[in-house]
C-alpha cells in the first residue's frame, strides 16, 4: 500500500472480511480452487473496486454484512475476468506474478474462471437485492462484449470512439457498478444512485486512462509487463491517439494512422517517442478532467469522514505509479 | 422430434418463445456473438431441460413469462457449459454438427462462452426471485466444480462413488434446478418445490445414465462422436463399472481395474466387449430404477394432462434412441 491511498484506512478491516469471504468460496469444491484462488488473491492489487463499494455504502448507510458480501461478489467477478483475459492474451505476468494459465492447464483455467463467475453470481445473489444481481449480470455481458469486440476488431485501429468504449466496457462499466450498487442495498433515492453511478463512471475512466499511460511511462517490473504492450498488441490508447493527432510528421505515428500494422523497430521507435512527448501529459489531462467531474458528483454529498476519503479515492487514481 | 417426444406438445409454442429470448440475447451486441448463438441453437437437441421447466411450471401455475424467462435462462446456462466443454475437449463434432471451437479461435470461445453465462444470469434475474437466482447460481459452481474434478481426477479410476457424484455435478444438478425453480416461481408449498426438485434429480441421473449407455451402444452418426469416446477419454461410466465387476477375466478390464491406462487396441477390445455384454442392460435397469422414481414422485401430483406429461417425458429418458 502507497502512502496516499489513506482513502483505505476506513475500510481495511473491511477489505479483511471481504477476502476472506472471497477465499471461503471455495471451501467445500475442489481443493485445487483452493490453492488456485489463493495464488489469484495473493497477487493483490489496491482492491480498488470493493473499497468504492465499501466506503460508498458506509458513506449512505447499508449494513455491513451485505456490503462485505458484494464487495466480494465484485471483487471476485473482477478476477474470473482476469484469469480469462490472461488466457486469451497468452501473460504469463500480472502484477510482476506468476498467471495462473502460466502453471495451469488452458481447460483448469477456463473452468477456474467459469468457477469464479458461479462464485460471484451466488455472492451477488446473497445481496438478496434483484437490482442489484440484474446490473452485476449485465455488467458482466458489457465486460465480456467489450472483450470480444476488442478480439475481432482490426488491429492497430485509430478511433478516440473506440477507445472510450472500450476502456467504458472494460473498466469503467465495473467501477460504475461498484458505486452504484453500494448505494442501491442503501436506504436513499434514486437521485443518489444516480449520483453515485455517476462517480463510479468518472473515476472509471480515469483508471484505465492512468493505466493506458503507465503502459508507456511504467517501469516493467512495477506495471509486471513490457512497456507499450498495449501497441505491441494493436491496441491504440489515449496517448498513440494524441501523439499521431498531434505529429503529422512523424512516419511511424502515420503508418499506424494509414491502418497498417508496425514491426517492431517502428514500434519501439513509437513507445519512446510517445514516452518523450507531451500526449502523456495531455492524456493525464484528459484522466484529470474525469476526477473532476467525479469530486463534484461527490461533493455534493453531505461532508462527512467518508466523503473525504471518496475524494482521496478520486484523487489517488491519477496519483497512482506516476 | 422422434414420434415418442409427445411430452413435448403442450409446450411447443412455449419452446418456440424460449427459443426467440435466448437468440435475442446478443441483440445490441457485436454481431458475432448473433452468429455464434444462432450455430449453437441450430444445432438443436430436444430441449429437455426447459421442457422441464416448462410442464412444471404450467402444471403448478406459474406465469407464462416468468417461465419462459426461466426457461431461456437454463437453456442459455447449459449451452455456455457446452461451449466451454467442447473447447477443452477438444471435441469438433456435437449432435454432428461442428463445434465453435472447431471454428473459432480458442479466445473467441471461451469469450462466447462467458458471454452466455452472463446473459443467462440476466435471465435468472429477471425471474426476479432471489431464490431461483440462487439456486441458479449454486448449480453453475457444482457443474463447474465437477467439471475440475473430472480434470484434475487420475483417469481411468474405476469407481461407483465418483461416477455418480460426477453425473449428478454433469447433468442431474441442472435437471433439479429446471425443475424446483419451476416451482419455486410457481403458487405452491416447499413440500412441492422439494418433490419436484426431487422429480428433476431423478430423471436427469437416468439422463446421463442412458447418455453414457450410448456411448458404448449408439451409431456414431446419431450420437455424433466415436463410439467408446468416454472410455477413450479415461472416463469410466456405469456400463464398463458393470462390466468390470461381472467379467474378473477380461484382462483388459483388469487392467482397467488396476488402474492402467490402455491403449487403443484394447479400448477397442472393450468397447465392442461391453457393448455386446450384460452390462448394457443391467445399466439400463438403473436408469429404468431412476424413472420409476420420478414417476413416483410426479404421480403424488393432482392428476392432469401436464402431469401426464411429465409422466412421458420421464418415460422417455430411457426410450431415446436405444
Amino acid at each position: 500500500m502507497t502512502t496516499n491511498a489513506s482513502f483505505l484506512i476506513p475500510v481495511q478491516e473491511d477489505i479483511q472480511a471481504v477476502e476472506t469471504l472471497m477465499r471461503s468460496q471455495a471451501d467445500e469444491h475442489h481443493p485445487d480452487l483452493n490453492t488456485a484462488l489463493d495464488l489469484l488473491l495473493s497477487s493483490g492489487g489496491k482492491r480498488i473496486r470493493p473499497s468504492i463499494t465499501l466506503l460508498i455504502g458506509k458513506m449512505l448507510g447499508a449494513s455491513r454484512d451485505r456490503l462485505i458480501t458484494l464487495s466480494a461478489a465484485i471483487e471476485l467477478l473482477h478476477t474470473a475476468t482476469l484469469v480469462h483475459d490472461d488466457l486469451i492474451d497468452g501473460s504469463l505476468l500480472r502484477r510482476g506474478m506468476a498467471t495462473l494459465n502460466s502453471q495451469w492447464s488452458p481447460g483448469a483455467t477456463v473452468l477456474t474462471g467459469d468457477f469464479l463467475f458461479a462464485r460471484a453470481a451466488v455472492l451477488a445473489a446473497d445481496t438478496k437485492s434483484i437490482p442489484v444481481m440484474k446490473i452485476f449480470s449485465n455488467t458482466l455481458s458489457v465486460i465480456v462484449n467489450g472483450e470480444i469486440t476488442q478480439l475481432f476488431a482490426s488491429r492497430c485501429k485509430v478511433s478516440r470512439e473506440d477507445y472510450f468504449k472500450r476502456i467504458y466496457a472494460k473498466t469503467a462499466s465495473l467501477f460504475e457498478t461498484s458505486a452504484c450498487t453500494a448505494a442501491m442495498i442503501s436506504p436513499v433515492d434514486e437521485n443518489t444512485v444516480d449520483a453515485m453511478r455517476n462517480y463510479g463512471y468518472q473515476i472509471g475512466m480515469a483508471f484505465q486512462i492512468v493505466d493506458d499511460i503507465l503502459d508507456f511511462t511504467g517501469d516493467q517490473s512495477t506495471v509486471g509487463k513490457p512497456v507499450g504492450s498495449d501497441l505491441r498488441q494493436g491496441l491504440v490508447t489515449l496517448p498513440a491517439l494524441i501523439y499521431i493527432e498531434n505529429q503529422p510528421n512523424d512516419p511511424d505515428a502515420q503508418a499506424l494512422y494509414k491502418g497498417e500494422c508496425l514491426n517492431d523497430d517502428q514500434i519501439n521507435r513509437l513507445v519512446t517517442a510517445i514516452h518523450n512527448s507531451k500526449a502523456v501529459q495531455i492524456s493525464l489531462d484528459e484522466a484529470c478532467n474525469y476526477v473532476q467531474l467525479a469530486l463534484n458528483v461527490i461533493r455534493r454529498q453531505p461532508n462527512n469522514p467518508l466523503r473525504k476519503s471518496l475524494e482521496e479515492l478520486a484523487e489517488y487514481i491519477v496519483q497512482r505509479k506516476l
